[in-house]
């Protein structure tokens, strides 16, 4: 964990820079952090492209619009854009590319007085990543000469083991691992970040944390969109790669790691392989992979996948996935971790539902009502509205013993202000060395090895658009006795 | 427990029936219980007291004084007192009077077309207990001849152990236990009854509910009120006796207890005995004996216990207790249970305090501050703005990992319309033959057991009025590393 001290000035180059991604997170992002003085001061933005026709004032222009895209007042755009906002063309990507962009640097560098803290934002399509990465290192821009360089890197991070195999090798032939930061932007959501101090700062909920006493544990990621305008990438892809292999599986591992030696970066990031280590691949038969059909959401009517632009019309990419992991450890064994994800769902909500044991005796309710519509359950609500739930009994008032579900709740909004953006968290660490919240090389391949055997399969159940899947994911849990928490 | 059908019609006898408790608590209660249909269709009062010069219909305008004291309308009181409501004179208590009652509820109950249900309740000072239980026995008022008979005790129920265990073999000359009702009013309190409920309906807290997870449990009956009007009862009895011998150690029994074999009245009642059983007496130096000195409280000044009407310049009656108690068995050992009562404190409040062990490894302080500050404590505010609080610890949003103390909450008043008064749920349970929330001989004798030997203490620590009681209460705990959770 870093200290919160605020970072050395920096360079910060954002590779894609006039891409959709840096307009509508990361500039924006940048410009809030720098508002509330947490980014180094006098760090400077480098915004880099193919566009070699973009000029600086161009490129500020761009960004203005973002950053009033994102809510940012006029004010505080002409304190940032005209001071440390700049643009670099990288042409064709060619080596001579690579150095004029280090000239640029170490010009930027002279010029505001900054002593060669750099960071390599890679917010371009996958297929770049691998030059990009070359490229830096070609021109000397992975370090060395008294500068500290810092790379990040989005998702995806391969497509399948392999690929991430391949991509971690030509990562690390230019940069140590201590210099990367893979980002999985689910881990700069407060309420993700905030899963450890909840385990590990609260021994009523630690010492409730295993085996004995927790029955299931479910992670939903639910999302009312649609694919429509990214359907060209999605339909290579689908849900399986794009959600469940990086944000499902990091928010397990961090529900279900053992306390780590301490709070550094290495520490916790062992502890989280270690799960994936723990864990095997699912069973076939516990893989329920669905696409939607067409139907209904907030009333509007919504057409089917497959008929989506750009889409061919036997797809079989899953826009949704519901899988059972058994974590095979100590702490777990037994206790199965479901999964579930999907698009056209009824409504946004990523949460974590631990639900507990029955009572051993079931005092309260006649024996044909049975006990297990009435256990207690935590509800982590990671977004919106975020906060916890507790669900459990209270006797009703004015009866015997007649049982009413209650709950004990707190909600952030009602204690804080305002949680900060998951992007602006992170960018922020970059800037603070802090690799807590970034993905190390073999988790992300711990995390491909697990869904590996599952990647070419081709069956879909359909379910309609506005619901939360098709029937199979339920079934799923019915066999063993389980149901969703919905929501 | 009930099964919560509605009780048979009873002739419900109230000895005391003009007195301050019938007219502030039970005959409110009775109406409101009638008004609810919760007592049998046709139940009939009867008020008895020494007054033989009392009509029906002088004791009739009596009750509706009360009823309208007690915020009940006109309609009802029409509805409910002329049809229901007789008086009759218990004179001197002679044998004849008794017979006369005898002969009074026979023919009120042919009037009535009633079938020999009787409950008698005892709302005297406890000097009329023993001759009114002997009367009502020697009249055959106590069973037999087709009658159900029971007989419901006021507090105190003795003022040492040899004085409850002579009432009991009184008591027990008459009447079978299982006809027997000693009242404790705070375990008609609903919040007081979900205790149960809570713990057994609710692994999660039931299986941190023992020394591995628990640093220490407090109970607290706090009270704004002095004693005037009441200093000539008081000076003669103290908090030991009038608060913490009944209702904190009820509290007490149901915090401690184990699992009963059922929800049956006698076996919830056999565990509540085995935890005093559990319980030796608490050492001399574990005991606080307070008095209330000058003060102010909500901006007046009020003055001294010594200065009030009836009260002995010297004396030593104590006006707060607060002690450590250890329940010495394979779930409780060594984890202190601490009781506290007072007058004058700075507010109404009854609560239950249970404060969990710290985590192991302090991940998220620096090693100065320490841990204990943060505790989780889970809060049971049995009055007023009844509910549960868990204090646990979130993440503080924008830091790295410090932490913010936070609440889990639920509130009765948020859930439910409202929580039914206690003396209306005691005296249904009553006429329904429920003993649950009744404390049986042995219980009353147990608990009589535990301070046996701290009655005769004379020492008294002086508190400002208005104040949390006297510096060695709060020795008390810090002497352990504790302190009280105030509120």
């Amino acid at each position: 964990m870093s200290d919160g001290a605020r970072p050395a000035p920096h360079v910060f180059a954002v590779f894609g820079g006039a891409g959709d991604l840096a307009k509508r997170k990361l500039l924006p992002a940048l410009c809030r952090a720098a508002m509330a003085d947490r980014l180094g001061e006098g760090t400077v933005i480098l915004g880099i492209g193919r566009d070699s026709e973009m000029t600086d004032d161009a490129y500020r222009q761009l960004v203005r619009e973002a950053l009033a895209e994102g809510g940012i007042s006029e004010a505080d755009q002409d304190a940032w854009c005209d001071r440390c906002v700049y643009y670099q063309s990288i042409g064709d990507g060619e080596a001579q590319d690579y150095t004029a962009l280090r000239v640029r640097i170490e010009a930027i560098e002279a010029a505001h007085d900054l002593s060669g803290h750099r960071a390599f934002y890679l917010a371009t399509p996958p297929g770049a990543f691998a030059p990009t990465v070359r490229g830096l290192g070609g021109a000397g821009l992975n370090g060395g000469d008294g500068t500290t360089v810092r790379l990040v890197v989005e998702k995806p991070f391969g497509h399948d083991l392999e690929s991430a195999q391949e991509l971690n090798r030509i990562v690390h032939d230019h940069f140590d691992e201590s210099q990367i930061y893979r980002i999985d932007h689910y881990l700069g959501k407060e309420t993700v970040q905030n899963l450890l101090a909840f385990r590990f700062a609260n021994p009523v909920f630690e010492s409730l944390w295993n085996r004995h006493y927790v029955d299931n544990v479910q992670i939903t990621v639910a999302e009312p969109l649609g694919v429509e305008g990214r359907a060209g990438y999605y339909d290579g892809v689908g849900a399986l790669r794009d959600m469940i292999q990086n944000h499902l599986t990091q928010i397990l591992t961090l529900v279900a790691m053992e306390a780590p030696v301490s709070m550094e970066a290495d520490a916790i990031r062992n502890e989280k392989v270690r799960v994936l280590h723990s864990t095997d691949p699912p069973d076939p038969d516990d893989l329920v992979r669905g696409q939607y059909e067409r139907g209904t959401l907030d009333g509007q009517a919504v057409p089917a996948y497959r008929d989506a632009e750009a889409v061919r019309d036997d797809s079989t990419a899953e826009t949704f996935v519901a899988l059972k992991l058994n974590v095979d450890n100590w702490r777990w064994k037994d206790v199965p971790f479901y999964l579930r994800t999907g698009k056209r769902l009824p409504e946004a909500r990523s949460q974590i539902a631990v639900t507990f044991r029955e009572p051993p005796v079931c005092f309260f309710q006649d024996a044909e009502a049975g006990c297990d519509l009435d256990t207690n359950v935590l509800l982590i609500t990671l977004q919106p509205n975020e906060g916890f739930d507790l669900r459990f009994q209270v006797k009703t008032p004015s009866t015997p013993m007649a049982m009413s579900p209650q709950t004990l709740r707190f909600r952030y909004n009602e204690a804080f202000d305002s949680l900060p953006d998951a992007y602006e968290t992170l960018l922020v660490d970059v800037l603070q060395g802090d690799q807590t919240l970034f993905v190390r090389s073999d988790e992300v391949e711990a995390a491909w090895t697990l869904y590996e055997p599952l990647l070419d399969r081709t069956d879909v159940a359909p379910y309609d658009a506005g619901t939360w899947g098709p029937p199979e994911a339920d079934q799923l849990l019915e066999r063993e006795g389980c149901r969703w928490r919905t929501p």
